[in-house]
């Protein structure tokens, strides 16, 4: 099965594709769709088309994101949840169910603690991905950490 | 000019459509998108194809909303980001600009008073869209309140 990490941001949108065979998971894309600072609709408009060319490509079995906490900074919030918005309008438009977790769900997943520090997230992404490096920004490797956290919720399978 | 206002929601979707013609408003039309009690992406996909035949009906000049306040509430305040990402997204990709007001800027636009209670809103838009009734549920009161804000703060038109 092909899983969808998505972490959503009004300028910078990380994403990670993981494939998970039996009890292995593997990399298959991740990267970051960044959009210029242009008006709030336009930046959707880059984030809807770019995702939907991410699940058109590599039609994932599921798309998972990590719930929304409010921040100090209320704009923000309401601009990433526009983003994430528009994320799974996207994935329900092509059949791609959606799976939520929170940040602790993703941590204790992860690393085996609900209270890791980013960098031991960072740390165990690139381990349990077998990458070389950490992957940059940070919100690519947080997509990753909540594409993993389904992968290791959801039963076993082998092959799709 | 046609104004489309908009007032968010992930259950129910206000929307009132007015024309302006020099200093004359006229409702065109207006009423409720809802949604079953679905899960958020199906939803939002409900409401993003609602808005997009709601757009391509009537060719609004503009589209305008209410700036998003937080409530006590955050789950639903951030299910109503999502919504009105989806809107802004159909705006954008059919080329209607988007304008947004305060709730004080709305209640100052059509009452005279930014600290207006909600019932005297509603006793101006009926008044000045010349309305038999007050258009129920309040969804759609508040989505032509918008549209008046916009069409008396942009200078006046004559025809489109």
């Amino acid at each position: 099965m092909i899983i969808l990490g998505i972490d959503p941001g009004i300028g910078r949108v990380g994403y990670g594709l993981i494939e998970k065979n039996g009890s292995q998971l593997r990399p298959i894309a991740y990267g970051l769709i960044e959009t210029p600072s242009i008006e709030v609709p336009e930046r959707l408009k880059l984030i809807y088309s770019q995702v939907g060319e991410i699940i058109q490509t590599h039609y994932p079995d599921c798309l998972a994101t990590e719930r929304l906490l409010f921040t100090k900074n209320q704009t923000t919030a309401m601009d990433v949840a526009k983003a994430l918005g528009c994320v799974l309008l996207s994935a329900a438009q092509n059949g791609i169910p959606h799976a939520e977790y929170s940040p602790p769900e993703v941590k204790q997943s992860v690393t085996g603690t609900g209270n890791a520090e980013k960098k031991q997230v960072q740390f165990m992404v690139t381990k349990l991905l077998g990458l070389q490096s950490t992957p940059r920004p940070d919100d690519i490797a947080d997509a990753l950490a909540i594409a993993i956290t389904h992968a290791l919720r959801v039963a076993p399978t082998i092959g799709r």
